[in-house]
């Protein structure tokens, strides 16, 4: 694990490291907020892993969201991981160039899943990666307690956040979602990605699909937070969440989905509402400990 | 007056505009917050006005500063102009492109100053546009008290908001700056700069730098704010706030320097205090209205 970047921030330390990724066949990058150590000791400290969406890398959030005041606030460390691999074996070799050259394929959009279809599967391991590869770097290496673990992201990642909760709610416990796509087998980004990354047969893609995952298996003891700005440019084409709030009404999830009026898709929202996410996590993890 | 974008953010309006600038003979960019009217009304507020650093745009700090949340709170108008001139005569035209292609001096690096050495001259008239046409735009077209304005800036803007607020202290009510440079004719960035826009004859730059004004003027009645950080590269070769503490004690100016233990130059930098500025500013510009 190579440090790329450490600063002082909120009176925490801000780095980005680079790890070999055994899942993903290359160097993977995520982001590492740890709280002050003068006011909250030297751990172990709740986590909570943030999922980027479309385009990102692993600094969008942490430069933009206003994440670390809040974190150094309440004592929580905050990972967030590059949306995708990366690198020279990526591009043009193992992989080709989308030949598109679209935002929504390939680079930057890994759809946090385990890729089983030819180019992708060799590095598209997004699943893998979240869920095994980084939490048990995370815990080896930083002061964490794996058992007050949650998880939340963005428009993408907010698919990542709630599909990879629904899938693993005693290993994040807590989860919520800014803008996020819900239904990525019936929207054209998810019907994109999924295809490409999984192949044509639709019953593959449920395990990735946060509404089908509620119709098959039910909901989880979690109470989900959603926001969702109502001059969002998605809304209508790519997120709609009237169609997860249906399906947990009748699987009996838990959720609180706020429509707020006004806001777009954008950091700007999320910096609006990253307080409120970080308290609503902070909560749920310190009742569940 | 053209808007650009526009969105909301922790109840208030960002936008960022573009309008044609006689002083600088081109087209000017520059990003403005309203807050909540639903909070504060429909104002006039408070005004304060940030100058960005070397390379920076008009967005940088309103994406990764953190304003707007207190600004919001506190009901203060935000307006963050671009850093020197832009556009297609800047470049290549009726400038030259650097050759150095270096990023301290040209595009992005206006220094605030009225350039009098060709080919400068003809556009880089920052200071003309920052203290007389920018305002007055602002004051004509947004719901601002200009009885109570500040400015504030970072590293090249907390040269240029030290320098306007003493040029201007009735026009600028209250001041503070993040990592400034506190004596550009003493220093490799100011040398280079000044030298260049203003020609050889140091006299010519007294004007310009803030250590030189308070020498040659005296200060202000304003409760001056710097915050730099202790780990800044800068701090040795470009910064040297003592040189302005040195200056401030003898001409009577009231300043507080609070060196930052282990804080280094960038935003994550700028969003840990950036609180502090806006309630000081805030404080000073209520006792003064």
């Amino acid at each position: 694990m190579i440090a790329l970047s450490t600063v002082k921030i909120f009176g925490g330390i801000g780095s980005v490291f680079s790890q070999a990724s055994a899942a993903c066949g290359c160097d993977m990058r995520f982001a590492v907020y740890t709280p002050p150590e003068d006011i909250h000791g030297a751990g172990p400290h709740p986590v909570l892993y943030w999922l980027s969406g479309l385009t990102c890398t692993e600094e969008n959030f942490i430069a933009k969201a206003g994440v670390q005041r809040i974190a150094a606030e309440l004592g929580l460390v905050i990972v967030a991981p590059d949306t995708s691999p990366r690198g020279p074996d990526i591009n043009g070799n193992d992989v080709p160039d989308d030949p598109d050259g679209a935002y929504d394929f390939g680079l930057g959009a890994g759809f946090y899943v385990d890729a089983t279809e030819a180019p992708w599967s060799k590095h598209y391991n997004m699943y893998s990666y979240i869920t095994e590869e980084l939490p048990a770097l995370i815990e080896n290496e930083f002061p964490v307690d794996a058992a007050r673990s949650g998880i939340f992201g963005h428009s993408m990642g907010g698919h990542g956040a709630l599909t990879i909760h629904l899938k693993n709610p005693k290993k994040y416990k807590s989860c919520s979602a800014f803008a996020p796509i819900v239904a990525p087998s019936a929207v054209p980004w998810g019907e994109k990605a999924l295809s490409n990354y999984l192949g044509a047969d639709k019953n593959k893609w449920a395990p990735y699909d946060a509404t089908a995952l509620l119709r098959d298996h039910g909901g989880s003891q979690a109470h989900i937070l959603i926001d969702q700005g109502t001059a969002d440019q998605f809304l209508e084409t790519e997120l709609k969440p009237e169609i997860f709030k249906a399906a947990a009404d009748q699987a009996g999830q838990t959720l609180t989905l706020r429509m707020q009026a006004g806001y777009d898709h954008s950091y700007y929202f999320i910096a609006t509402f990253i307080e409120d996410h970080l308290r609503w996590h902070h909560r749920d993890l310190t009742q569940t400990a």
